[in-house]
């Protein structure tokens, strides 16, 4: 059925008052899309949609709502309503809303959730942002070397209900040691009699629970995990993070890097979410830097001016040489920062690297000097000296462009810099500036 | 243990012909730290190596490997051993492994396999690249409509053993259309006399064989599932993509959308794999066609010569202006593409986007054009009319460049192009070339 007629039913029940026939259909459809539909609702009808949900459905659909519908809702339903719905949520959902909060709202629905699920998220809350601690869910199965395969299915049976995944299970001692890791579908295929030591999977992939989330999702990735245990600094298990949160997670790192490279402060919200002043707040810093080291190439030209004076070509030929050069040099870094986020490239990689960018730039300048060359000849009627100069800066220009791209991030990651960050609004300064300083001096030495 | 002391036991082993010990430590290690460990050695070692691994482990190992190592291993084994080692791989990677073959070569291996796997993998090899088809996997469970919970743990018993994912339980009629999918916890956790039918997510959420691949990896991050049915144009349910696989390609994306942004063609290979030529084959078209396009900035500059005479501090502007015009477009495309990318903007948000960038782009014109004044005024004791001209340009371009730089990717987008191919490096030239005529318009009105 298409969206549309899916939503203008669900808005013909709800504008009818008809709550059962409402909650019914609301039965039929993914909890996601629940959550979507009630984006455009207003508070009113928002909070009458979400008392109309099956109990067991709301706390999800909950945890798929915007910020701003939470927090809307939030303000029209009690302490007692938010406390059963943080008791029905997943842990990292729960701490992802209560963070969300303002504070003294947080002590107060805190103050209503039974001790135990307090501690619990009162720890979760104070692992640093963005932290394989802060990402991890306790809603895992665990199970002991003496269990068997139909020990181990009852255990899932009994305890799995709310449980985030089931699919991996976890081996650990008695002080909770993570012992190794069985994937279900083993279990699942085994005789009932074998025990769980027998399933394990070789070696354990772990994270702590102080890693940062990018090296969370790298790992994952790269041994094409459903799901992570995390273990604390004496290799207990204390959580697992799962797949579906590991895609959010490279998502904006990815945003993250896209916004870097253009000079933007990292955002916290979506751009409708976001302010005026913080948009702008948020771009203010590198156009101010770069601005101002751009005064640089405007202090090159000044100190050449009696040079420029000798053709207006020379002048027409700065738009090329600067672009040219950006173009060049960000490419390379590209590349770099992109070899270096998937783990491709490393700063070992740096002579090999250099070597390829040089003669890629050798082969790059090549082309683009001689069409210049053969364009101010034969278009603009240029003199061979004056066409000269300008082609043999351009090819100059292109491969420093070329070595700066990809030298810059390479540096940058190894003295613990962020590549994207800090290479990438500052290549085009220092490409140009360079590539002006070149040109200058080819231009003064050959023509005048 | 440390990687590198594993490295060395397996070296050692290795270089000391004991195989049976080798085999015993390689059993110890996740199949993909094998792939990359024998990534590393050379084709004689890494055959004795891949014969070493148990039988069962060797095609999972084996996916995992780089592609030129695969190449290295299959031109040392004949074609029988090929043709075991494709039986006993996923469909999916088997597919991914035969594209890499030269035509001859699969036409070899194929004749030597099973009639129905041949039928299988042909079907595969024709999917249409980076559709839903040639992501999928035929390696799942299906039920039908009248089995209950414990019919269909018996079924996942008899048959899962070699399934790449069990997790989700796909409901088929008799003519295998697709009915529903139930999460395998479900079942775990229900009685067993449940039927099936009552354990039925509500709704299907599903893609067809021709999908692209972006569209299956945002319907399954939207949706936060562990592996998406692939139906085809009947609503027959075909094959599975799982998570995993989703992640890589959700990257593959993401390298895209840089690459795109950087005026790349996109690489098919990684950095290191790809030959001098082909890296600067994938950057000259868009660096020649921005060198022609910056000529336009070059003629506008030629064309007011006079202006540039006036005073040097105008030439020497001319960095800034571009600079800076070319900052904050590429900063506002950015956001765009990256929303657009992330299903957060659509075409339809143009009205309110430009609304905002506009405002943005007055609170930044005033900051970055104050401090020029400023700057001007103090630092270079610039005329008030010449600092008042280079500030108002400033101050256009900026707000300019915001609007141009939110537009673009917006219309590409609807008219369907690409957002990050056709804005981004169309963005610089287009702003610099109209900053550059505001700037010389304004100052020849008001210097002259």
């Amino acid at each position: 059925m298409d969206w549309d007629v899916i939503k203008s039913k669900l808005d013909t029940l709800l504008a009818q008052g008809r709550h059962s026939q409402l909650r019914g259909a609301l039965m039929m459809l993914n909890p996601v899309d629940i959550a979507g539909y009630m984006k455009e609702l207003d508070a009113e009808k928002l909070l009458l949609v979400f008392r109309v949900l099956p109990k067991d459905m709301s706390a999800e659909v909950f945890s798929y709502m915007d910020s701003d519908q939470r927090e809307m809702l939030v303000g029209s339903i009690g302490d007692a309503e938010i406390t059963a719905l943080i008791s029905e949520m997943f842990v990292d959902d729960a701490v992802d809303f209560l963070e969300e909060l303002p504070a003294n709202a947080v002590k107060r629905v805190l103050q209503n959730t039974d001790p135990k699920m307090r501690g619990i998220i009162n720890q979760f809350l104070q692992y640093p942002e963005n932290s394989a601690g802060s990402l991890m869910t306790i809603e895992y199965c665990d199970f002991t070397p003496d269990m068997n395969v139909s020990d181990a299915l009852k255990n899932i049976k009994e305890t799995g209900v709310d449980k985030e995944t089931v699919y991996t299970l976890y081996l650990v001692d008695k002080q909770r040691k993570l012992l190794g890791t069985i994937p279900l579908h083993k279990v699942l295929v085994a005789a009932s009699d074998t025990m769980l030591t027998q399933l394990v999977d070789p070696g354990i992939i772990s994270v702590n629970t102080l890693d940062d989330q990018e090296v969370v999702a790298d790992t994952v990735r790269k041994y094409h995990m459903l799901s992570i245990p995390v273990v604390d600094g004496e290799g207990r298990l204390v959580g697992i993070i799962t797949s579906d949160d590991i895609m959010d997670v490279i998502e904006e790192e990815n945003t993250e890097d896209f916004e870097k490279m253009s000079g933007l402060a990292p955002a916290e919200e979506s751009y409708f979410k976001t302010g005026l002043l913080r948009l702008a707040a948020n771009r203010l810093p590198w156009l101010l830097i770069l601005m101002f080291t751009s005064i640089i190439s405007g202090a090159i030209i000044a100190r050449y001016e009696s040079v420029l004076a000798i053709n207006i070509l020379l002048s027409a030929s700065i738009p090329m040489l600067m672009d040219s050069g950006g173009n060049c040099g960000q490419q390379a870094s590209t590349l770099m920062i992109r070899g270096l986020a998937l783990g491709e490239i490393k700063f070992r990689d740096l002579p090999r690297v250099l070597w390829t960018e040089i003669r890629v730039g050798l082969i790059i300048g090549v082309v683009m000097s001689g069409v210049t060359l053969v364009r101010l000849l034969l278009l603009n009627g240029a003199a061979l000296d004056l066409a000269l100069v300008i082609s043999a800066s351009l090819f100059a220009t292109v491969v420093l462009a070329k070595s700066i791209g990809c030298t810059l991030p390479l540096i940058a990651q190894r003295v613990g810099l962020d590549p994207a960050l800090a290479a990438s609004p500052l290549i085009t300064t220092l490409v140009d500036a360079s590539s002006l300083f070149i040109f200058f001096n080819i231009a003064s030495k050959y023509i005048l």
